[in-house]
């Protein structure tokens, strides 16, 4: 079997947490495994390398900063061959440009263009645990890049799937995808599977076990992709493909997004042209727009667009949004923060009726008003008020049978 | 004018001394040559990275090390094309797997094989101020590997010499090359211009301003090298090819090496492969041998062997020397510490005779008793005891006219 592991920061944190990564890829290579380890920068390194880039330019160049955050990885390649080599393993350690990890050339956010596996087969074929760095890689010019924050979990999913390796373990300091946040419900129940589809809305949604560009890599070359604690031996959740068991369970997990801000723009003009004018301005400012929702045009042949923002964007965006409001000649803007998006997510849905409904009642139930509404064919999420939100995602947790130890499955 | 400049390790300490290694290189193109700069890590960042690789393993791989130890060169180079382009001039960062600078696979003592000028031209034809990682290189295989302590210089020096560069500037925390160390005597004098083989010999006898190699490199390709420091404005000192002024210098600087320990082997039987067998044990162990001399045969065809290690490898010495001079029929082994070597080094004493001898006598009116005596081309080195190593530098720089405002040349 060929296994991919990837450790992120707190699992690397210290010596002896590299040390303990080390024990772990030893115990599979002993199983009889192919072992490839993709590991992230020792916890905090990123965020100094970061702060030296910022002390030195206001607005570094992305390229250079990629030169100097993509060493965070590759310190802890080479501490980790060590560490494997102390306990009498055979490793070797790879960088992006020496596996050959070939991105394009958007610094800072590069994508994954092609992955050559020769070197590490090589290495495997000697019987190595090879240790690659993550997060980074190379472009056809021979430029340093980096796949963005998180883009350690995207390298180990694109290695499995140019490996084809029989299971890609994300190791992490949870031990696996749970129903919903355990900080918030205590009857929080852990996922032993959960679809690619699934795991994309709630990795969307806010949930940091993985990033959803991984994800979308994972469930495009259909690598199994293990969540796992690198701290215990539980098994952990599979993200996978769904199947019949998956469909039976309406609701698999509830997401919570805070801090977001709403924006109405009143009496828009229903013309082809308008939303892309407001969006594209929002786009090119770098504001990440959440929900959109645009009503029907009124009589009078105008409509209202609602949106959400983050809340540390509401003052760009509100300034950005009056102004273009009125070169559109839409009416008045409203704008207010304490907002949060409760969302319900499961593939199971799209075979059961009622379930937007059911999802409104239990809300209306606690009295919580919905200001906004946005469905997918797997997901519903409510823009409800922030104060709302720890009462809205307990009462859907155990309205939609998740609650631990519940054995209701519809 | 094509320069290479190389900043060291204090030299880039800190953010604001990165920016001022930034103004110099700006300045230097404003003058309208090409520049190309050369850094080491930011001080005490190589201890700390080797520090943790010494904390993951005991005997740490090189290899791994060069891969956890390289990214010091690599932080800087970053930060410092981050720290021009914020200044408002134009800068690229090159790796040395960028620039390709091809090296043995000789992991943390790597020897240069050639350097491939391509990338930097480029870079200098679109009027960049090229920053290349000093200390770092590739081999064949792709592997990183580094070139030893101090191996930034010996990277500048190199690609002025594939550069063809008019010249090659080595920044440092002293403002030249000295006529002996000014901590010990306090008439030393700053050199205009000292020879390659005399710079050789200083830096062999311990003179820290550069590394031997880098002098070798120079010499080998003529490339005029220029000491400088990266705090003043003072000119420095050249390294250059010697001229006829240079030799009517008898003396131009005088060293002190200082913690040598000395032993002397009794009664060595004067027969082939005797010498080789004690040095090349020691040399096994990785003990390095200084000053070696062996005198004449006795009419019982046997000599006496003495030589000098450091003394951290005394103990080491001691113990290997003895059991390989009981096989090989010696007599007794003696050893003493506290022991130092002063040497004058000068292209000068080519042509004048008595020049040992006016060492010798200085010494003696000191009262100071020369026990090894040890003499190349333009070198006389005198082992002493260390108690009187101040005394005899001072002696000896008056005496050889080397003193601040003194005239005498010969």
């Amino acid at each position: 079997m060929l296994v991919v592991q990837k450790y992120g920061g707190t699992s690397v944190g210290d010596v002896e947490r590299i040390r303990n990564v080390a024990r772990r890829a030893i115990l599979a290579r002993k199983e009889g495994h192919d072992v490839v380890v993709v590991v992230s920068a020792m916890a905090g390194e990123t965020n100094r390398l970061l702060k030296l880039t910022s002390d030195v330019s206001k607005r570094p160049s992305q390229r250079e900063q990629d030169v100097v955050v993509s060493t965070g990885e590759q310190v802890t390649v080479g501490l980790l061959a060590l560490a494997i080599q102390e306990m009498k393993g055979k490793s070797r350690s790879f960088l992006g440009h020496q596996v050959r990890i070939l991105t394009d050339s958007a610094f800072a956010n590069a994508r994954i263009r092609s992955i050559d596996d020769a070197k590490l087969r090589e290495s495997l074929k000697k019987h190595e645990i090879a240790v690659v760095a993550g997060f980074q890689g190379i472009d056809e010019h021979g430029n340093i890049t980096t796949l963005g924050r998180g883009g350690s979990d995207t390298t180990a999913v694109a290695l499995a799937a140019a490996l084809k390796a029989d299971a890609c373990e994300i190791y992490t300091d949870v031990d696996g995808v749970y129903t919903t946040d355990p900080r918030i419900c205590d009857k929080a129940r852990k996922l032993d599977r959960v679809s690619y589809e699934e795991m994309l809305e709630l990795a969307s949604l806010g949930s940091k076990v993985l990033q959803i560009r991984s994800v979308e890599f994972a469930m495009k070359y259909k690598v199994p992709l293990w969540v796992k604690s690198s701290f215990t031996e539980d098994p952990g959740t599979l993200v996978t493909e769904e199947d019949k068991a998956m469909e039976e369970v309406i609701v698999s997990g509830i997401a919570l997004t805070r801090d977001e801000s709403r924006f109405v723009v009143r009496g828009v003009p229903d013309k082809p042209g308008i939303a892309a004018k407001v969006f594209g301005a929002l786009a090119e400012r770098g504001i990440v727009v959440d929900v959109i929702v645009q009503t029907p045009a009124h009589e009078d042949g105008r409509t209202d667009m609602a949106f959400t923002v983050g809340r540390l964007d509401m003052e760009k965006t509100n300034e950005l949004v009056r102004k273009i409001g009125k070169q559109i000649g839409a009416g008045k803007v409203e704008h207010e923060e304490g907002i949060a998006k409760v969302s319900i997510v499961g593939v199971g849905m799209r075979n059961h009726a009622g379930v937007a409904a059911r999802m409104f009642q239990v809300l209306a139930d606690e009295g919580v008003n919905i200001r906004v509404i946005s469905t997918s064919e797997i997901k519903i999420s409510c823009i409800i008020d922030e104060k709302y939100s720890e009462l809205a995602v307990r009462a859907l947790h155990t309205a939609f049978g998740l609650d631990k130890g519940d054995v209701e499955k519809s």
